[in-house]
């Protein structure tokens, strides 16, 4: 796969994968059988749209070891963890949520709304490498949280968490325990029961679906309220006309991503290192290198020089890398990941983030370890000019 | 436009359009310049995405007469009305609110929702046509709700209110007035500013457009709390990935709607009123027939036939229509909007809804006007056998 620029951000979203694509375009009227139709409508138009979505249903499920009956899809990663939290603190009384320092915004922001309605709400501190810390974790449980949050695989970073652990710990204290699998998924196994989770939020555009799919996979005995109230789809916790044509995508992408997870992680783990040798040549920070982390994943800082103006650079030169996460919306400030992490804010400023996905290739990596060094080489330079 | 079977249940949703089609496409990969992105992705992939979202909020903005900053995307419409009221209630301390009785689900479903955090709940009567009772509006002013919504066509009559003076009366009582624009869109005459309205629900699929794209048109005086919270996308008011194909194509869908409406709307009404005649000489009940109505809407019943029975043996005859309200889910109860028109259950139980677009063809409502009149006498006959 090639693109002008190269495209090193698959962390922020991912192309559309071919056979995606072929399964979303009946739905879109660009292929034969045309295909459209209301799931809740009674005729043969609603009927295949309901049997579309049953059978992605059923490849979501497969693709984490869940139930079917235990996906609901949303439409997306956000969705899906705001309908945890607030649903699932709709349902009980106020008490405490606990989420990981490094949570994506759109688990910290609504466990932040929930302080409105009389929660209380802690962020459970990590090491230097990101890595939950083991007194902050067991001061977190001692607080009994009702609802507790813990990402699977960090957007920035790529720090993996040992959730499986955390979820017995979380459950034994008599929590409902969430993670935020979003950028696990495809990338390292990922099954609901081993896990041990109660609920996992999962999107489809970062494994080559669509954007507008995700899913919150939950356990059943954790009783949710609505996000979206109306025609009660989705088992009644997600009102609103099902998205055919993305969640028929989002099923062929889970499929797609098990079935390659494997081979491209092994391959992708190679071309990381080779980029990481390079920056170590380079005299680059890599952010939590000595921890777990997601095959695909580089974050990085080179001592003097602005993550924003790297990225730049390096957007001019035809490489398209983030700086910070891409999730979130124009903001100036530093990662919040990294200053939980205990980085320096001057440090945390220089963060770029490389993130490789199954259709980067070697030769990319090649021109773009090149063309880092050069540009990097330049911008000291300036620097020392400067300085 | 031919389908087989021919497809009158344009309310429900609405096939792609092909204009929609060709400006989503390169966003799926599927033509040339392919594009994907994050829209918040500081490099040219992502500046693509932002300024193809830019560009799909002015087409919006300018078929409903608001100005671009006013329009807050969503994944459709049911989640633009629970932003609206969960969104605003959350900004306001516990007070009243007031819905007509023949809200969607996903405005009365929300709407109920409230009483969970202290809210007071009312229910405004519709007379027998189902337009909005003077004598129930006044008494729903006078306990000076905070927040007022009130749908603007009956997505199952096709019923329109006078939105206007509504707007005008329940923003002097102090209120914060919604109108749920969904079925309106594209078949009336659209002003935000002339209609006057703090908030108004529009949605892609039914105009054309593809699934997963709404938009809550919003007066920036009514402050809001965002429904999904994250990374602050869509002014801190539903953060998310954009998902940009779907907004593209929610876009050049309006812009097409606001093309056609009138030409059409004329076209379809003439269809309607052939259907309807065919219906009088069946012995047919048109529901509010006296009232002002949307042009591509028939909803009605035949004395001791199920209505359940006649879309199916319908269907079965290659016409799909709806009964009852195709936006819920399995629901066999007969439609809350006749019951608050006073229809007898027994009556209502008998309800089909036929709802036309811009692809009906006269052929097509020939054809059905004649299916119609077979299967309904076929039933008759049935029924006095039986009888």
């Amino acid at each position: 796969m090639s693109f002008a620029p190269v495209y090193l951000d698959w962390n922020a979203t991912t192309p559309l994968d071919a056979q995606v694509r072929e399964a979303m375009l009946p739905w879109l009227g660009a292929a034969e059988p045309v295909r459209f139709g209301n799931a809740s409508s009674r005729h043969e138009y609603g009927r295949q749209a309901r049997s579309a979505i049953d059978e992605a249903r059923a490849r979501v499920a497969a693709a984490v070891g869940a139930h079917a009956t235990e996906v609901i899809f949303t439409s997306g990663g956000s969705e899906a963890n705001n309908l945890f939290l607030k649903g699932a603190a709709a349902c009980l009384k106020p008490g405490a949520v606990a989420i990981s320092a490094i949570e994506h915004p759109c688990v910290r922001e609504p466990a932040r709304q929930l302080r409105r309605t009389g929660w209380s709400m802690t962020e459970i501190a990590v090491d230097a490498q990101g890595v939950i810390d083991a007194a902050a974790w067991a001061e977190a449980l001692r607080a009994r949280p009702a609802l507790v949050s813990v990402m699977l695989a960090n957007n920035e970073t790529g720090v993996l968490q040992d959730i499986a652990s955390l979820a017995v710990e979380a459950r034994a204290a008599g929590a409902w325990f969430h993670s935020d699998a979003v950028q696990a998924l495809g990338k390292v196994e990922l099954d609901f029961r081993a896990l041990g989770v109660n609920a996992m939020t999962l999107s489809a555009h970062k494994v080559g679906g669509p954007l507008g799919a995700g899913a919150l996979v939950v356990d059943k005995r954790v009783e949710l309220a609505p996000l979206i109230a109306g025609g009660g789809q989705e088992r009644g916790l997600r009102s609103g006309t099902e998205n055919v044509a993305a969640i028929v995508g989002f099923g062929v992408a889970c499929e797609q991503a098990s079935a390659r997870r494997a081979a491209q992680a092994q391959r992708l783990a190679q071309l990381r290192d080779e980029i990481e040798s390079g920056l170590a040549a380079l005299g680059a920070t890599v952010f939590s290198r000595a921890a777990q982390r997601l095959p695909n994943t580089i974050f990085f800082a080179v001592d003097n020089i602005d993550g924003e103006t790297l990225v730049g650079k390096l957007d001019r030169a035809g490489f398209a890398c983030a700086s910070g996460s891409a999730c979130s919306s124009a903001q100036p400030e530093p990662s919040h990941t990294l200053l939980a992490m205990g980085v320096d804010p001057l440090v945390a400023r220089g963060a770029v983030r490389v993130s490789l996905g199954h259709g980067t290739t070697a030769d990319e990596v090649g021109r773009f370890a090149g063309t880092l060094s050069r540009v990097v080489e330049e911008l000291k330079t300036l620097a020392s000019v400067a300085g």
